[in-house]
């Protein structure tokens, strides 16, 4: 059984998304004895932004620029190992509404038709069937989903979205919200998202 | 008058959001003749993701890094020209349901408490009012309102709940859809964009 653990905070060890998603890893070796896990931190060391470079080499356009191809390298190798992962844990915080831009670009390597997803009569079709994932998502406000605030979440939304369009339909949220509303709000917070890791 | 014109597809000349912006622009400098336009290609000439160092420099910690130190004066001269526009026009294609990472690495250095939103006894208020946005948005698929691919658009969504936030209430959406269903489709779809273009 295989784990691919991301985080993407800028934070670092003051990173709450971090502290969460390092917890649901723990919790998990503990379920599955034997797990092996394979971590990245996407903030400390991410791909770069698409551009049209990367475009052509797709296109078959052979490239001489030693970093555009280490880059390439390092965008299938998310691909191989999300493929061959049975569990995702994905640490997320919410920046401006949505999710960090490394994750992004993770993303924007993993989403291949042919490989993450397909086309079909029927329309798009997820080919990611069977993996579980898990969200540490923590965010500085709070959007219950009855509110006017609600409309701005564009990170679980999005996210959640995105793994269901690539066949992943075991997500399951770890949420602290509200942590920039002071020091006891947060540590409510993280108290209650450490409670519902417990419980896994 | 100021315009501020972005661009963010890593298509170049095949991109349709580019050619919609490009005739967005040319539309707004027959109705606002001597407009000043500053345009940019973030696609080409992107700011990084954001990352630890970024944050520690925002501290306070003097960075000796020339690579960073240059990408936070371009991040800074890009709230510096969103401040001084009047008119900002973005061209957005759609990548895997939300926007381009280059685009969003600008938000994340304009989206600036302080500078354009405040926090308030009442709640956050944008500061940014008074301007006027345009987004060219490109997508392959559709998504129509009432369809349950709606829930899949963290496009146009996002950049309309953003920049409301920050203050901008005069948002128009000329779209181009469905361009990925053939070149019929495709020319079809622009048309229909050049002709609400032309009604500006």
């Amino acid at each position: 059984m295989q784990l691919l653990h991301l985080d993407s905070s800028v934070l670092g060890a003051d990173s709450v998304s971090r502290q969460l998603s390092m917890e649901i890893v723990a919790r998990l070796r503990t379920l599955y004895p034997g797990i092996r896990v394979m971590s990245h931190d996407l903030a400390a060391n991410p791909v770069a932004h698409l551009s049209g470079a990367h475009m052509a080499v797709r296109n078959g356009v052979v490239s001489e620029d030693p970093a555009l191809n280490a880059d390439l390298v390092k965008g299938d190798s998310y691909l191989e190992e999300l493929l061959a992962c049975d569990i995702l844990v994905l640490g997320v915080p919410m920046y401006n509404f949505s999710i960090p831009t490394s994750l992004k670009a993770w993303i924007d390597r993993i989403a291949v038709a042919g490989k993450t997803f397909r086309y079909t009569e029927a329309g798009p079709e997820g080919l990611l069937q069977g993996k579980r994932a898990f969200i540490a998502s923590a965010r500085g406000s709070v959007y219950p989903p009855d509110s006017t605030f609600a409309a701005n979440d564009h990170q679980e939304s999005y996210l959640t979205a995105l793994l269901r369009f690539l066949g992943i339909e075991d997500i399951e949220i770890v949420r602290a919200e509200g942590i920039a509303f002071g020091p006891e709000a947060r540590a409510a917070a993280v108290t209650r998202a450490l409670e519902s890791i417990a419980a896994i």
